[in-house]
């Protein structure tokens, strides 16, 4: 590729935003052109508005770039994609008008998710949803689009989901979550409240995973998304992890299915984006370990750059009856769960046009 | 009460051993008359070889006390009630050796948990277990007996479902657990293990969760336990928490009921224990609470003394099929989960037996 | 004592805000009559406005209790003292008013501690500097007064350092602390700041112990306070602990001294509050410890009931030159190091005064 | 270079072990040839026997390797430098029998640190006591030789330290330090030691710190070293922090110099392992930071790749006499510290002799 792809990210500064930052930084189709947070940050430097979070150092020479507002208006003509890990309150006004204006927009942000003409895309599980923007286009009239990225449990959850939602079906799903605290946030735990503590309570999550992941795991149809007819029953809770979600899952399939034939298809799933090659595309989207103490946050976080997630104690349960498994899985949720999904959908999404 | 019980503990120096001389230190019926850690300990007084980390400070004057050997011959004759919290590998032995010799052993330790003719006693939730005692003797020929309190984990569990059961009969229960570091004894678990960090396995947990449950909410039929009819499936993970388990429970009842039912008939329970007004029961041996984001270990874990177990986030889970409730319960793992549920028996097997 | 001294308390949602109350509650002496936090809470029950984090449960009544808001005319004129955890920005104007009404104020808040007519008290360490008051009331006019307790790491240090100081004099104070995150306030340190961290740096938190400490250990002359001529240099961090300030102290003596002597009067030391059976005042304002790896904080702090310090590692630095004794210690942060010296004071002033 | 230096390292399991794999894994110089751990661990294959806690995956083909005894027969005899990493009980007969055989032993276990003919190197500090090895052999008559990296919190504070010495000279050093729990092994302190905690007590680790640094500091004068004539005191603390030794330091200066002066000798400094471009020689020994929070462990502890020490909050110190300076510096413990130090020794000698 001779010429890269004009990118702004918008939300700069918080756990998100450093990802996407980490992500675009070295990306061999894009190249950042506009960076923006709040506008109290704007004319900083990156560098100086930002509290680092990110393993590794911050990447030159994005830290030396001058933040702009985070205005549509301001946004250079020439950017293809803008990365929104806008907050929410502020997210759906500026996205709309950068979608009006002709801006292919990928965001992290959670208004318009279960819209239905919004595609809301975990790469490898749903990618054919993008053709939604079709339809988006024409009912709203925009140039541009607007694609969402899941909420970072669901995200993690419905990639474990979806080799078995194809080989034997779902009927049941039971999830207790065990979640960091940069799902929260720069600020968004206090140490006073997680240091010899876990709270078993996130505000509106637990509607989320269910609501996203039928609509994840569901068919186009018509000029929509038939949700896919799966239960799912979630408690999300906060743990002293920094980085990475794990979940612990039951699952009841329409056909039942041993632990080796479940293990060879996680282990086996590859998608579209394995298939085009992606440069975000992890090897293996799903990493099935065997140690009984696997995966954990801190030393399974980063597989596959942090876009795998990783399954371990898989295990059948008859004694719930038949067609019942467990398991845990891991992700990364700020890359898998956030940032790295929507890069990748953005990858994805270009190269189903054409536009690299 | 003029004269006192004397008691006796062994493996005094554990999570589990500090727990009880924390509960028999000012307790009214009981006076420790002996203490015994590992052979290589005797000889020792007690804040010499112990490193205490209960909250508040090492009791008086029992800190003083010399510490005596693991051995069924040094432990005074006019003793009555043996504590054991001794390690698995070498409890069994020394504590039919006791039971022999005409003492009442009241155990932590997980082996013969599970023999028929062994009481495995979690007290409001089977008191009348206590029964098995005769058996016990009859079969073994045991001037004395063993009287096992029921693995953490399970005690805190069935503890919470007990109403459940009486109320609406149990069909199935899914749990994933949150432990305390506790859990595994003071150098189970390396801090290198669980800083920023979460495991997934302990090992041996979830089957003794099954087993245990069933036989705790069983009934007495002629000389044995019936096992309630309960379907149970765990997934039990480490978390950096210091005291205090958390448990994520969906439950699918016979006879279905709102959350408020539930919420009544657990915040209701009552038992023999109480009824008897014991020095260790709680008042409320399970607490509801309504706020969204509670039960927490650091703030709950003492609820009753540490002997109440706290539930909270009580819903329907009416996605998954009619009967279905989810909530979460926290208690003390080593208080009602250990110690706290050994000391109880052994006030209730006395008060029963007309002993006090 | 027939009748209670009623007293309020301002910013009582906070850390050191929940500590008085904790305090407070069943003070032989005192009686809540008033508790306010912000504008925003008023009107609330404190139990529904406070996220309580003080080992042991909310007390009652006073959980049921409506908070008034911070205006020094909500204050019914029967109370004596007003204690103020209220937040820097806002305390002095709401003070001074509280004053020159004829309020007895105590205060944890920073501004005027370094004002020459306000006694800035560490009870056992400069209780003599309570006669400033006459002072301070001559000159400003006001029937009711201001007096401060020191900033927490300045209240623990300069325990420590008073028996020193009377012994053998005080050359230079060369320390470097490792301070609780609730001394920052109940949102102040992020987890994700402090999970698997450190941080090298308290805003204004050197220069605070520097400045107050002269003060402190200062003789009273004429109308003001001489500050005694120690040359300290502080380094402050931040550790993920909970509650209670380490601090690692080389200290270089006028007169030298050996551990022994400086060992016996650390543990001998008594004053005026153990003199006078102050009702908060600890048996041992200074425990010493022998055993090396203490003190520690969690297993410490509560020492006292939070009031005592806790030093440890006491040695000799000869290869410094003469003079020079190194130790660390420790105290409660909220507690020694605010609202129990708060109390503290509150009651040597009332008896001093001849009020109770 | 064609042919590759192949390399064995014993103690591969452990902390230390782990880092010298992790950096030996993609050397430019370096092939592993041999790897040991205990005894019981021989023959297993090196990913069955390890729990990996380094950063990234365990790297490959190494992870297939199978281990041997730690037993110098078994070594191949084209090994030519054996890293150690073994306990201090073991270490001291296994490495003088290899040194006997010609290995070139490069250790960082701590016995025969302080021997008069063993050169203990921190490389850009004290390159030229290699030399030392010359009188090693001469005295002992051994073909091999044996090479010591320092203590961990001292190969960090002393690499801090040389620029001042070269430029000011130094009198008196006092330094408390916040280590991380990675220093004290995989198992060294449990999870229920520092949850919510701090430990004030580092075994040997303050006498080490002393002694080693005066030796580190020193020059050779004729057969051995003479130590530099600093007066250091230490108190060692532990802090629940994975990696990464954060030390808070005062130094009294010969000749006194400005915060600038300061600064720029210590950003400023390099030495011959920089002049040689060895592969694992950081450009910048010392990072020196302006901003008031750093350095912080897990942020700054993989600066050069671990091989940095980053100083921060340098500031003067007037108040306690002329020439005093105070700042932070933080190393990684196992990398600058241990494994790193001793490849970067490995690499220098090799230079300097011409093998490579």
């Amino acid at each position: 590729m001779v010429e890269r792809v004009r990118v702004a990210v918008l939300g700069v500064t918080g756990v998100v935003g450093q990802r996407f930052v980490q992500l675009l930084s070295n990306h061999p189709w894009f190249e950042i052109a506009y960076l923006a947070a709040s506008e109290a940050s704007a004319g900083k430097r990156y560098f100086e508005a930002v509290e680092w979070v990110v393993e590794g150092p911050l990447p030159q020479p994005v830290g030396d770039m001058v933040l702009g507002p985070p205005d549509p208006n301001a946004i250079p003509r020439d950017v293809e994609v803008v990365f929104s890990a806008l907050p929410s309150g502020v997210a759906a006004g500026i996205e709309v008008e950068l979608a009006k204006r002709g801006f292919t927009v990928v965001s992290n942000a959670s208004p318009m998710r279960l819209d239905g003409d919004v595609p809301l895309v975990n790469p490898e599980v749903n990618w054919e949803h993008l053709r939604l923007v079709e339809v988006q286009r024409k009912r709203r009239g925009w140039r541009g689009c607007i694609i969402k990225n899941p909420n970072c449990t669901t995200a993690i959850l419905t990639l474990s989901l979806k080799p078995l939602v194809d080989a034997f079906g779902l009927r049941r799903v039971i999830v207790t979550t065990l979640q960091a605290v940069s799902g929260a946030g720069l600020r968004g735990v206090p140490s006073m409240a997680v240091i010899d503590n876990v709270i078993p309570y996130i505000e509106g999550e637990e509607e989320k995973v269910r609501r996203e992941s039928r609509k994840i795991l569901g068919r186009l149809a018509g000029e929509g998304v038939e949700e896919y007819p799966v239960e799912i029953s979630a408690t999300t809770t906060r743990v002293p992890v920094l980085d990475g979600h794990l979940e612990s899952v039951h699952v009841e399939l329409r056909e039942p299915a041993g632990v080796e034939e479940a293990a060879e298809v996680m282990a086996g799933f590859r998608s579209k984006p394995q298939e085009l090659g992606l440069p975000t595309a992890p090897e293996k989207p799903i990493v099935v370990r065997r140690e009984p103490d696997r995966p954990q946050p801190r030393l399974d976080r980063l597989e596959g750059g942090g876009m795998s997630v990783v399954v371990g104690r898989l295990e059948e349960a008859p004694e719930l009856g038949r067609g019942w498994l467990k398991y845990v899985v891991l992700g990364h949720n700020a890359v898998r769960g956030a940032a790295g999904a929507a890069v990748l959908i953005a990858e994805l999404y270009l190269k189903l046009e054409g536009l690299v």
